[in-house]
């Protein structure tokens, strides 16, 4: 999840100085139509220490009109709250139709805290994980619109900033800082299972990228501007839409504006694509994997562990050539290659998940997935098969869909072969050149070469939602094809080994 | 819960002869519409042993039009199964759109059972509870209507029904039945929190009183067709909804008649209003049990716990005298009383359950509510101010918002004061002969006098859905003004008592 968010976003002075205005002008207008629905807006502020989140809360004050603005920090509770059921403190605050509340601090931390001191076990996270849904959901229900906001920094920045602190501001020093990021890693484990499972369609996670300042106030901006339009379209009679207009084409300027002058960096751009690998070093290596593999595989099947593997990537990537240096290493008894294209009769008439359940391996068994379920949020996505209200459910399904698998035991991949745009072209017009490979290459390869920003886009979204502790992406550098074959191979020998040293449950 | 489903509803075979193809042919209607709708019907079968689970299964088979439905019975688990994770053996069974599937134990069979027998805990059930709840969201968005039902046996007779398989039918003993009967508490007690917290809007419960055949039968066709007509009118365009018209009129009929036929009874018939105390009786009890609570109440402040109180019944019912008692009875300094009334602006203007959180006690204080949140479900059902969707949501919304307060370790009494229309119409005359009393009746109470059967459908569903192991409602008999005050104070005494004996959390 979190290394979406440490890719090194930033945005210029210039570039900032111009946005701004333009969102605070959008804040405004919005505000406006908010204070005429029956709606409200909550804004969660929530993530790691040292991101700024104080900062963040001034912002927003300052692009409101603060008159409907009440900013509440839940911070030490005071005895009236503490002899309360927990919830009381938030719903006494709760903002009235129309207006706007910042919530600074929520009913987020304290699972999270007492998770990392002890306090409550896993199960019990979870429980109180689920109320937090439920109460998400029926205040959602009740006309409520949700701006979750996670600040993220990686763990070299927090650190970096906590010597600054020290070094620089001495007033500054929050005590907090130094006492959180001693606990960085176990903090960022329990987060993310607890926006992992608070990720709903009612109520979504944005992680952002808060090393620079800039970025990530007018990131918020952009967040809340997105929230605000769509959550106050939805029930509107359809002529007053119309009239909005302007709002709708001032607000997708930012959102190009901050694309074209920040956003083009996601998490792919954090992969080192100059990595390669000589013939004779590939070679010896692909030998010792596979061999390593081959045992692995029968030692899965002798102790009735399952695994699943899905490749994703760009066209021209190298899945398929990946997948059969996998395959070729594993008796063809113990696997099957399930290669996703159009859906059949059968498959269109249910969800779109039970294509995906009905060839879940069985104990001692694998199943390879030539594309996946992630299609969703990709294709899908892009293309505008699916409307937003449904991809973005997609991203809870699908993790809940894999907790089932790895609760279940089973060892799960998710791979990502990431090219350079340039490499695909030199790919593509290769494969054209080749009458063996030009069967490969159609109208549609070139089609979504177009739409490759929309792509970047939505692979970083779907890391950011979808790749978790228990469930992690391995984004693959592949313009050396044996470089990526090569990791490809390593990641799977040693997350069997994982699993056959863990037991089954 | 299962209280509202132990009244002892019958249908005469006259009138099931009626009835029965009037469902049947509605079946048939409906599931032509389903056919060519993108949705998808899954009926879940649960319940008690011996309640006739297999038959209803049966009637469910010859109503519809057989091949569109499938049959899955879960039971015990094939190796094909039991190797994969554990939901994949009822993704493989999923109905394609335009068909149906009757579950016949369901994903919640092994849950309940592992809590059962204590291989599960508290919070891993709910867990588990909670991965259902998304599994039936997931399905629900993708367009499954959903028609869960819960058949209730009470433990006397699922008793019987025990020893009649033993004595009638030998063939027939069912050994699932005698094992059990045996744990039927703790089954009973563990299913209700099941129900209690996967009953959703989207797939909400039916609790059936299944000691009767043919009520039970026929009770089951009803919830079916209403479930069936209102998944699929809700994405149907406005012009096919007007051909539809003679669907919905005959299903009405078919409501109302089992309405008239049978389910008047509700659990308000069980209580029995003869109940009647003595002046002198009253006198000396009242002076013991309101010197026992005036104790409890410091004590409950010494120990620094909290207590709330609401009470709802009919007009007239005798709420107002009842909580004067009550009150009279603990220093002033102790409690707050809360009439709910028309709501204030500022109340309007948020969440309906806003109101009500802002009241609750702190720690050592009591809140008394006049009237409450239940008015969602009754008033503002039946007067159909809060649409179906609605008031239907609030089942869980109010568990939710209880559960809560009891997590936090607060007394929670719950009481509607039950009177018959009789009486009501008595006491309604003398507040009109009487001066004193004439502004008590106003045009509203006559108004709602005439709504009293749909009043009474209301409450029974209320306690079938909010009445819990841990939040339970205490239906009081008012005829006697007497009787029920003292059956309150008793109550409240000895839930106080329960309270202090048990440790705070």
């Amino acid at each position: 999840m979190f290394e979406a968010a440490e890719v090194g976003r930033t945005l210029s002075k210039k570039d900032f100085k111009q946005l701004e205005p333009e969102v605070h002008n959008l804040f405004l207008q919005l505000q406006r139509r908010l204070r005429e629905s029956d709606k409200t807006l909550v804004v969660i502020i929530a993530g790691v220490e040292g991101a700024g989140k104080g900062e963040v809360v001034d912002k927003i004050n300052r692009w409101f009109d603060t008159r409907d603005v009440q900013t509440h920090a839940y911070w030490d509770e005071t005895d009236e709250e503490s002899q309360r059921p927990r919830y009381w403190r938030f719903w006494r605050n709760l903002p009235m139709r129309g207006t706007i509340s910042v919530m600074f601090g929520s009913w987020y931390t304290r699972p999270i805290v007492d998770r990392a001191f002890g306090k409550l076990d896993e199960a019990e996270l979870d429980q109180q994980l689920k109320k937090i849904s439920e109460l998400e959901r029926t205040l959602s229900d009740g006309g409520t619109i949700f701006v979750k906001l996670w600040f993220h920094l990686s763990k070299a920045v927090q650190q970096q900033r906590l010597e600054e602190d020290v070094k620089i501001s001495k007033f500054k020093k929050s005590p907090l800082l130094e006492k959180f990021s001693k606990s960085y890693d176990k903090f960022a484990k329990i987060s993310e299972r607890a926006l992992r499972l608070t990720d709903s369609g009612c109520a979504p996670w944005n992680i952002i990228e808060a090393s620079d300042a800039r970025y990530r106030d007018i990131s918020v901006g952009n967040i809340v501007i997105s929230a605000l339009q769509e959550g106050l379209l939805s029930n509107e009679p359809e002529n007053t839409k119309i009239s909005e207009t302007n709002t709708v084409e001032a607000s997708s300027a930012i959102k190009n504006a901050l694309a074209s002058k920040s956003s083009t960096i996601t998490v792919l751009d954090t992969i080192d694509l100059s990595q390669i690998l000589t013939e004779s070093d590939y070679n010896k290596q692909l030998d010792q994997l596979q061999l390593r593999l081959h045992k692995l595989a029968w030692q899965m099947y002798a102790e009735k562990r399952n695994a699943l593997m899905l490749f994703e990537g760009w066209d021209a990537g190298g899945k398929g050539s990946a997948i059969r240096r996998v395959t070729s290493a594993i008796d063809a008894r113990l696997y099957r290659v399930i290669p996703i294209a159009a859906p059949t009769d059968e498959e269109k008439g249910h969800h779109y998940l039970w294509r995906f359940w009905r060839h879940i391996p069985r104990a001692g068994y694998m199943t390879i997935y030539d594309r996946s379920w992630y299609g969703r949020v990709l294709v899908e996505r892009v293309e505008k098969f699916a409307k937003p209200h449904e991809w973005l459910r997609s991203y809870q399904e699908i993790n809940d869909f894999e907790e089932h698998l790895v609760d279940h035991g089973m060892a799960l991949f998710k791979f990502w072969i990431h090219i350079s745009p340039e490499e695909q072209l030199r790919r593509f017009k290769e494969r054209e050149k080749d009458p063996r490979k030009q069967h490969k290459i159609t109208d549609e390869d070139w089609r979504n070469r177009e739409m490759w920003e929309d792509y970047k886009q939505a692979v970083n979204d779907m890391v950011a939602h979808t790749s978790t502790d228990r469930t992690p992406w391995t984004i693959v550098a592949g313009n050396s094809k044996l470089f990526a074959r090569i990791q490809i191979l390593e990641t799977i020998c040693e997350g069997l080994e994982k699993t056959l040293s863990t037991e089954k449950k």
